[in-house]
């Protein structure tokens, strides 16, 4: 038994990636850790979940007093092995997913594994995403561990509305570059997603996916204009998907034939 | 050329399934009709995107004027399939997704392909998402054919709110037991998973995802209360995800060292 605060790390660029070194830096500062990854990179699975093929769960290391398993899952089914497998219900303070390599703001919080595991997290716990705009492998996250104790220690220490995660990103520059931290709104836009043709070696025809974010509000309330100025963006994200201003413009659909 | 509207469907249960032939059944009656749907069964995919394979895209039918395309890509990827690869950036007048075999009710929206797909939609085009409480393949979709095509031909004629889907679920009855549309707002609660832990023939544990939905809200203004009182549910979707009733709460984070 310990009086430290549980927390379990999942992530959405697998076992291997260097960001999740970065988170196990910025957890064991607070308390016990286990992490409970996917065995591969799973990007942009959003908030699927396996239901057609079973799961493997494994331990892969214990390193430091940190305990490491990996699983074939997505990362939402990672909260959920570790939730059920791994931690068998016992009591979760904190929920951490990432550091994703790459950015995680604007729309990107619908197609992001890692915010999808924040969002399944914050069903039952306090639960935050980190995500670094740098998609390298070799990502320096020397900031987004500085910056990330210091956020991970207030949410601690003041928990989080419920059922509410935070979706965190952070500017890629030096430590000393970061003017300090915005608490944002999504930026509105859209991904421009186009399919680059190419020819196999048989002949057929194949795509690969492509595309860039088109930033359609330019406001400094917006997660984009605080990154593209040198903040973090601290985001509240909830899961409630409803449109609640057009619920009475809709309702002469209650009365058609 | 033709003046009829230009009708996209997509799915998330594969180009077998029964409610595929439903959708192309509402929607021959009002337009032009491009079917892109995946490959195989795709539930539970969620807004996922496929980033680390590439895509490959081939025509398999071609039946009373409408077209018939499969892909190895997840729901969202159907759309974005359609809209560049097939139809080459045709102007689309209106995407359906499903029908789905089984309910997207509550936070089930938020694991939905049928859904995922119809908000990937909504950045450009007015987009619906059906949806029968029946999981079964053989499921009836008398009823939900006879209430889409007359959700279909209102959203067509008015349009819907820019940036929004619909979500529509209809209940597992028989037409005459129907008792008409509510339009309604998401169900809060939560998917209770479980992991059903089994031995395979070489005497390594796996684990299946189950599990059961909680509903946490039995207020009048729900899809779930709407679905089990025999209503169709129609609940406008938007891909807004923030919590800004939470952001001045978590301004003091602009403020910590």
């Amino acid at each position: 038994m310990t009086n430290k605060p549980l927390i379990l790390i999942v992530n959405d660029d697998g076992y291997e990636a260097t960001g999740l070194e970065a988170m196990v830096e910025i957890a064991k500062t607070f308390g016990e850790v286990v992490v409970v990854v996917p065995d591969r990179t799973r990007s942009a699975m959003s908030h699927a979940i396996t239901m057609n093929e079973p799961l493997h769960v494994r331990q892969y290391k214990e390193e430091d007093g940190v305990s490491y398993w990996r699983t074939n899952g997505t990362p939402v089914d990672c909260v959920k092995v570790g939730e059920r497998v791994v931690l068998r219900d016992r009591h979760i303070d904190l929920v951490l997913s990432g550091i994703n390599h790459g950015s995680n703001s604007s729309v990107s919080v619908l197609y992001s594994g890692t915010i999808g595991a924040a969002i399944e997290a914050s069903f039952s716990h306090p639960a935050v995403g980190l995500s670094l705009l740098d998609y390298s492998p070799n990502a320096d996250f020397t900031a987004a561990v500085h910056y990330g104790k210091i956020i991970v220690g207030e949410v601690l220490k003041h928990g989080l509305p419920a059922h509410t995660c935070l979706n965190v990103n952070f500017p890629n520059v030096p430590l000393e570059e970061i003017k300090g931290i915005r608490v944002t709104r999504q930026t509105d836009g859209y991904w421009y997603q186009d399919l680059e043709e190419r020819i196999d070696p048989h002949g057929r025809k194949y795509y690969w996916l492509t595309g860039h974010l088109v930033n359609t509000d330019p406001h400094e309330d917006t997660c984009e204009w605080a990154l593209s100025h040198n903040y973090i963006s601290v985001q509240p994200v909830q899961y409630d998907m409803t449109a609640h201003q057009y619920i009475n413009d809709l309702k002469y659909l209650e009365n058609v034939q």
